[in-house]
């Protein structure tokens, strides 16, 4: 198990606090990482439905899930056998059976048919089919929306979180470096990646590494004018730049990182724009502490870069930590003008101030942890445009 | 881009075509290997909301989509620049905008707010709340669900798509060598997975990889009892069976295959097992022809193991190609008892009988073209269990 019972039943009683609050009785968690969050639960199999029930009033959530999985359920989760219940194949993509049926059926057999129960309204692994079938089967049920409720509870990390993030940021350095070695005039596309890849998931000779709930993204030359491409075969041409956001992960926690590379001799306007960049994040690098709001943040890279006369629409960065495919976001707190959260010790967030323009652009990035006193970066590399010298 | 217009016209003449069968008048895709399959757009973006909107009588398609990523739907797709539609970063991630409510807005802006809507209810990139905001932006709509019917439009390959297909395959067996040729006694899990990793990216001289849908599964010892376990940083021991599925993946288009390796001495049971399997995958692979029914070959194999006392309760296989995370597999056929599809040239499955007991499982897997005449299997490795002495 990754971590003590004693944290997952924490993080069960703060998720009943929550619940408590918002009128809900039984809670149905469909995103993976809340699920893993609170059971411990570890497997790709999120691609078919699987759930985590929590009930206000039992000690022990449920989980449920296809058949195949139950023997995952039982090798990675603190919950008792009695409690990972498997339903058929039948409901595996099928047009007349959905496992949503067979969720309501357990519910009512364990009478929770009348009770509030709150669904993650908007996340990808609860569907609006999923939701129109809940209602068909427990037509007497009051239903909530309880999108991001366990992603709240899991905004300030634990200390062990915290050690797990600091792994992760060895690896994405080593991954970054890798990348960034390789980056030269003639060199495939793909063949950075792979080395990319293979750094983030063979780790260190002490610990190894995760797959990153994103893939390495690579946009050069004109695409990074947008910054979620990924790679293709084709070969680096002189004066390219190389845009690399990627993350290090270890046991799902992640921490990502973004620089770029310039192939030969960068034009002024990029010259400019790292420039800016590279001040606007020191800048809030600097300001960031315990206390403040996070639209201050913004304030603060706003007011740096518009100095040079720079304007971004775009958020500055957003909370994260453990998580799974598609994104290592945990979609509560946002960098950005309008977010009053109050910066707590133990946040952890993305700082990644790109700048897109019409055929170029520049990230720099960095995953962040509030300290006591102000903020510490989980990696250490320098954050200027990295030249690469023709050979 | 990867196909020619062409072949895009025809996609989408052939979706059009389903659509007035289901009278379906404006199409709201969101299923990335959808959108991808009409327009071209390949990005790792469909974190965030995005949408191929297909109207019955324009010719176009419009893809809607975040802000940052409006660049790379230029770059990749067949678009005009008008019908690539900017949603503002102020709806990501939000409590107080969904992006369907801009996308009900551009709906009636284009006066389409009185048709019948089709919408993927059941597909990870179209959540409940999104279905929420949608009626509540267009009252006047009627919608329909609309799950599959792209998918269904994918169920028969181009030959260009076969053609991606076979290089994924070359992929896929030189990951799955590589795999199987570093699981020793004392090499850690990580190891193993990042060689796979690399391998599946760098692809070969000719071609690079693109990432599967699916990242390696590979669990070992016990943990065979179940299919989606990934990896962790331990070292295999003597005895250990170790379990790899994996895919090749060329420009989206999938290859994948399992198999079993043991390292040191099988136990009698797992010996048996792995017979039993490869001689039920053999006698499907032997039946397989167009003109008959997906049930058969389930039939076949059930028959098969039958003799030996096994019994499966899981499906088969499935058709798949084209796709994105978090599953390679199309959700439309299914080879299992009750599938009636009828088999036809060009069809491609997944042809993966697992047997997972209570402590120890076996898969082997073949991806497979249905041919005028029979059935090929994309990739050529032997099926047994692949035993690897101690060195």
């Amino acid at each position: 198990m990754t971590f003590s019972t004693y944290e997952y039943k924490e993080r069960i009683r703060k998720t009943k606090e929550s619940m408590t609050q918002k009128g809900i009785d039984v809670l149905l968690i469909t995103d993976p990482a809340n699920i893993n969050y609170l059971s411990g639960y570890d497997g790709w199999s999120f691609y078919v439905h699987q759930m985590l029930v929590v009930i206000i009033d039992e000690e022990q959530p449920m989980w449920i899930g296809r058949e195949m999985d139950a023997n995952a359920a039982k090798v990675t989760t603190w919950l008792y056998r009695d409690n990972i219940i498997p339903y058929s194949d039948k409901y595996i993509h099928s047009d007349v059976n959905h496992p949503m049926d067979f969720v309501a059926n357990i519910l009512k057999e364990i009478g929770q048919e009348n009770r509030n129960i709150g669904v993650e309204m908007e996340n990808y692994y609860f569907t609006a089919k999923s939701y129109e079938q809940l209602k068909k089967g427990l037509p007497n049920a009051s239903f909530r929306d309880a999108t991001l409720l366990v992603n709240w509870v899991r905004l300030i990390k634990s200390d062990d979180e915290i050690e797990y993030m600091k792994k992760a940021a060895v690896i994405a350095e080593k991954a970054m470096m890798a990348g960034i070695h390789m980056i030269q005039e003639g060199v495939r596309e793909c063949d950075v990646a792979a080395k990319i890849f293979y750094t983030q998931i063979t780790g260190t000779k002490e610990f190894g590494g995760d797959y990153p709930a994103i893939v390495p993204l690579l946009p050069s030359g004109e695409k990074t004018s947008t910054p979620h491409l990924t790679w293709t075969d084709n070969r680096y041409k002189d004066g390219d730049a190389v845009i690399l956001e990627l993350a290090g992960c270890y046991r799902r926690y992640h921490s990502p990182l973004a620089r770029t590379v310039q192939i030969g001799t960068p034009k002024d306007e990029m010259r400019i724009l790292a420039e800016v960049a590279v001040e606007g994040i020191n800048a809030c690098i600097e300001m960031i502490r315990p206390g403040i709001v996070c639209e201050e943040i913004e304030e603060t890279w706003r007011r740096t870069i518009e100095k040079s006369g720079f304007v971004k629409e775009s958020r500055l960065g957003y909370s994260m930590g453990l998580n799974y495919p598609p994104d290592w976001g945990e979609h509560t707190v946002s960098i950005r003008k309008g977010d009053k959260t109050i910066l707590q010790p133990n946040m952890t967030f993305h700082l990644i101030p790109g700048l897109w323009l019409d055929d170029y652009g520049f990230e720099v990035s960095e995953s962040i942890r509030i300290t006591e006193a102000g903020c510490e970066t989980f990696a250490n590399l320098p954050r200027n445009l990295t030249l690469k010298e023709l050979v």
